[in-house]
């Protein structure tokens, strides 16, 4: 091991840092509280000292790493500017320049830089995982939200301002449920988690499906994993769950393909555990909603990012990209 | 005047050839028949004598031209291989190699490229027209079908095949309208001037309103010419067609803007004439359709590339695309 880079995941309560080796592999990891009273610099004191106690306690075991940089995946964040804007989800107020900040707190490093976890998540696909020497392609993170970054030319996609890749927010059915952005019909309030949780009672209703294993659940209580439990029994509603939600994927995925022509699409998160159940219908609808001349191209693939790490690897990833851009 | 590049533009009958300077003027202009035998060979042949005349008689009044490439615009054009693929609307079978026959008839030029219209259109708005100087910009072109071109980071995106950029085909309605590749419901079916025809029989249908002036054509007389002079003249069933078509447009826009967040979208064509009529309903509904950190950023414009032009322009600016490249 010599070349390392440090991921940083911030969520809501918790930040987990990690030190990332060049084959993808967290080889040390740390967690601090993202303050709730919205203190940014005492919140960047805390980042800082962890990430340097982590450092330190990696360099005892290997004193001849090198760090390449630090990598963060945030909500709302803006690449360009390296700041965090108005996140709905965390304490910090307006707008925080928190690369900016931590640039004051680590001088020596090249690297520091930030996006959202959906784009980490593909740029960890493409510099660790899946899409290694793919040069086109796009991610989509489902779980409570749907998420998505996208890969040109072997470039990010981040647009004209920073906020490129929300394709959780095209409309699926227009007029159609309530997405948690305030709009109606979005992809997100379908094929998310809680979207494949609607689908489960909406199905309930329809067929009053009284001896359904879904139909002693409350509406608080359902999530994505029992619904894949239930369909490996058998249970017909659970089944037509993932039917239904691969028939959105794969109409929201015929969009990005028609807008993209990647060589894959690569699918993260929760549902995705379902395999088979979702990739199938997905693949299906898809190749239906497409043009003679997209047909039978695109693959839909799992990311072969680790469940548990993937946010830090992620976020890692961003350093590399950095640092081929210099 | 010093550097020319050579527009091509193929259409179903009918092929223009254009010289076109550095401004986007078209300084000489030909024509000849897109062979309707499948003869490619021929064709060729054709094509090149038209494109070696055309420059001669250029030089005879300007001797100091220098010939910069050709740029070829012609639909199913593969960029990457620089071929014609099965395309419907043309006679020739198959895959048609004709940058490489091109290739042997002017040894001497080192940039001869192809691809589609919409794409050509997206490189000329942003060599020529209102897209200078931008980075990150869709056109869509809205015609008899309905095509578009991405620009990334400064390059046309055309994916991982060469085809990308149909967002004609992404689905607007699912279900809905047939289109004219076969599926239901797409963009195409709704904002393309035959799809503004559809709209406005649909909205005579629901009001029975034997009173507009829309009233006394047949379903193949109608144009989008005749309902923007109806709006014109207040006529309620051809306005409520542009709010309509405008609702539509802006929800496709909203979703090219949720994938690739561009500084502006263009519009190119036939029914951007109408200007306000369908330019303000548009911008309305895109907005709604945004999250709150897209809003109030990304410009609806209409296309500077002058109408009868275009595609020659549009093709000729692929040359100075690929010159930039080398």
């Amino acid at each position: 091991m010599k070349k390392v880079a440090i991921g940083v995941d911030i969520g809501g309560t918790n930040t987990a840092i990690g030190v990332v080796d060049e084959l993808g592999n967290v080889v040390a990891k740390g967690n601090i509280s993202t303050r709730t009273d919205g203190d940014v610099d005492r919140y960047v004191d805390d980042l800082s000292s962890a990430i340097h106690e982590l450092i330190n306690s990696v360099k005892l075991l290997n004193p001849e790493i090198e760090i390449q940089g630090i990598g963060i995946g945030a909500p709302n964040a803006n690449y360009y500017a390296g700041t965090i804007e108005y996140a709905a989800n965390l304490a910090f107020k307006g707008v925080v320049p928190l690369v900016k900040l931590l640039k004051l707190k680590f001088p020596e490093l090249k690297a520091i830089s930030m996006t959202n976890d959906a784009n980490a998540a593909a740029i960890g696909e493409m510099i660790y995982g899946g899409a290694v020497g793919m040069k086109n392609f796009v991610m989509y993170t489902l779980g409570t939200g749907v998420g998505s970054g996208i890969v040109v030319n072997g470039d990010l996609v981040y647009g004209d301002d920073g906020f490129a890749g929300e394709c959780g927010h095209t409309t699926l059915i227009p007029g159609g449920r309530l997405c948690g952005c305030g709009a109606l019909g979005h992809f997100e309030a379908y094929c998310s988690a809680p979207g494949m949780k609607r689908t489960a009672f909406e199905l309930l209703v329809k067929y009053n499906a009284t001896d359904s294993l879904l139909a002693d659940k409350s509406f608080n209580e359902l999530d994505s994993k029992m619904i894949f439990d239930a369909a490996e029994r058998g249970d017909k509603v659970a089944n037509e769950v993932f039917e239904q939600t691969g028939k959105w994927l794969g109409q929201g995925f015929a969009d990005t393909a028609h807008h993209l022509s990647p060589e894959a699409i690569f699918l993260f998160g929760g549902p995705t555990a379902a395999g088979d159940y979702i990739f199938k219908p997905a693949k299906e609808s898809m190749e239906k909603h497409l043009l003679t001349s997209f047909k039978n191209k695109i693959q839909i693939l799992p990311s072969q990012l680790k469940p548990g790490d993937a946010a830090i690897v992620g976020a890692s990833a961003l350093v590399y990209q950095e640092l081929n851009k210099m």
